[in-house]
């Protein structure tokens, strides 16, 4: 019998779904769970989307170009150009969702063995798409006290060296929900321009910022246009996580090029999500007003109940739909896996992500967890419920 | 500027698509470009599978679980069955179109620097999977005067050694049209066997066989359980190639949970893709059949306007719609350009692939084009009037 290859061995499970059989199981026993581990909204897709779908008057079910059709690339620059990122249509490469934007941008700039830093806590299938392209994580590490800001820059210079190549960040963070400032952005800007590194700025929750805070993107910044590479993606803007649809947008020739000849041999990005994708752009701004106060609910909700639980401590993140969590237990793996196993309040648990598996420093995050705030606000008190129920009953509590 | 990675420069531009600023300048300079250059079939999708787009009715367009929702791949399971493959719902693992399939099992079973032998011409995105993968495509010559058929067993011994991982074939073959007999796919089998190396079978054209041929999978043949991995679409099967929806099928229960975890990374292959493709299982029989008979009719039509030109030679090919013919000319790529730039007859010209971008060998193909017959029989006469036009007014001509 071959043997599999050794990137087919290291390649890590989804720490996301790793508990899913003991959720599984918990169903099958007449437990309600509620998912609070993945980021699948609950908030409806725009209809205009939908209706997009629903409308195809093709004959045939054809091919786009491989960097996306003329026509959602020229919609998606208007979208961006509004934000003020200054792009033309040929800057935006389409790809199968932003998972695909990131393998390909990894692909074609960054060499096996290559370094790219990494603040951490981070969304863990990053360490799937380095491993995919042989290149290595370096974490920097934010901590919760601190309510997970960008660490200085003197933790940056000191993980810098021959191999560095490039530093990733996600704002708003998925996991943390923590929105970096204009001048975290600056002096990352400063420091990327210092080293020659590129910048990549996974941007999948861009819509997604509370309390009047500003999005900041590289897009933005002067004098970087050639190092920066975003990431985008449908998925979370108008909850279509299911189309697949993402992009890559940069103003360095070269990668955009380059990233084009892996876009190319896998032919093309779905054509009916594309269609979808530029009927969104038409979504009218109420949609993203009645979900942003949705979201602010629930957020709140949430950091009100957590800190309200004896031992529990979490900051007020100020974008996505994430909060880490640290709480008042001896290993976060073992509680999660607790709760789904041995626990249940009214026949009812929660299922959460422990945030182990978005650190990568070993041991980091241990008794910390990740929450998504992807359940309506009377769910989200029902499962605070069961987590302070379950917190006072854990053999593993640590107060 | 931080420089692009050497994979980037590595990557292979798509040879299909090389020619294509020269086609856009014809007919931006008023001529018909008859596209037989690419695999976009001009067969309507089946309605079965455009009304399940049509009709979705869910309001959150959110993620199918990694592997594809259940109830497509039981469908999916119940079509493969009847075909003969003894598969179940656990054995299939649902893809962004073949392409992903492919990249996922390189990864998943191949290391750098391995070498997986892949008879030529072949479908040249490969070449891409491969770097992508870093593992090295060792090409074994199949030649136009025996149609293209399988090398002996004796030419695939010479290229055998410790680095030797897998055997990709894809049949029905794209480029050539050939289709393994019994006999081929049993010599491949008893090889891999011996060698103990994976056997990747791509077979996007399986519905496309004429004249009678049966279609023989390995997943007809007994004892290489553990060795086989399938690649398949629904691009050319329902004409819906910009679904992209695909899958890996294997009986190896590590090949599975390692491409598993390659799916994971990405979350999801596109849902409305998975509802249509469930309901395209449904397709009548009739639908196939008007469609192999049209295309029976066209093979016909091409195969016989080649061979009628002087000094044009093709072999009859028996599935798939493409076809490679031999030209008497200096240089295939030359002359496709050529055929774009300085040649019209009634302001028509055509477009061909140049075959040397299916081959690995140097100077291999060198007066050979690929012609994908997706084009109506109308339109078929009259690609073929232009090309023998072409080829009697050609400076490069050799005869």
């Amino acid at each position: 019998m071959p043997k599999i290859a050794k990137k087919g061995i290291d390649m890590p499970a989804s720490p996301i779904r790793k508990l899913t059989p003991y959720a599984d199981k918990a169903k099958k026993d007449g437990k309600t769970v509620f998912h609070l581990n993945i980021g699948q909204p609950d908030i409806p897709t725009p209809e205009i989307m939908l209706d997009a779908v629903k409308h195809i008057d093709f004959k045939v079910w054809a091919y786009t170009p491989s960097e996306g059709t003329a026509s959602y690339r020229e919609k998606l620059s208007t979208y961006y150009n509004k934000l003020g990122y200054g792009v033309d249509a040929s800057q935006i490469m389409v790809t199968n969702g932003g998972s695909e934007a990131i393998t390909i941008a990894f692909l074609a700039c960054l060499n096996p063995g290559d370094e790219i830093i990494i603040p951490e806590p981070f969304y863990a299938n990053y360490n799937g798409f380095a491993c995919m392209a042989d290149v290595t994580i370096r974490p920097i590490l934010s901590t919760i006290e601190n309510g997970f800001a960008l660490p200085s820059i003197a933790e940056f210079e000191k993980l810098i060296d021959s191999k560095t190549k490039a530093i990733a960040i996600c704002s708003p963070n998925n996991p943390t929900g923590y929105l970096y400032s204009k001048e975290e952005m600056e002096s990352l800007k400063a420091l990327c321009l210092k080293h020659d590194l590129y910048l990549f700025s996974d941007e999948a929750y861009r819509e997604f910022c509370y309390d009047g805070n500003e999005f900041v993107s590289p897009m933005h910044l002067d004098g970087i246009e050639e190092h920066v590479v975003v990431f985008d993606t449908v998925s979370k803007r108008y909850s279509a996580c299911g189309a697949r649809l993402g992009c890559l947008i940069t103003k360095n020739k070269e990668v955009l090029q380059t990233s084009l000849k892996f876009a190319q041999a896998r032919l093309s990005a779905p054509s009916v999500a594309q269609i979808a994708g530029e009927a969104a752009i038409d979504t009218p701004q109420s949609y993203f007003d009645t979900v942003l106060e949705e979201y602010t609910i629930r957020r709140n909700i949430l950091v009100e109940g957590l800190n309200a639980i004896p031992g529990v401590f979490c900051s007020t993140p100020g974008g996505a739909f994430y909060v880490v969590a640290k709480l008042p237990i001896d290993d976060a793996d073992r509680f999660c896996q607790w709760m789904l196993e041995s626990f249940s309040k009214d026949e009812k648990t929660v299922m959460m992500a422990p945030a182990t598996g978005f650190y990568s420093t070993p041991g980091a995050g241990k008794n910390e967890v990740r929450l998504a705030y992807v359940l309506n606000q009377e769910d989200l008190r029902q499962a605070l419920d069961c987590l302070a129920d379950g917190l006072a009953q854990y053999p593993g509590k640590t107060v």
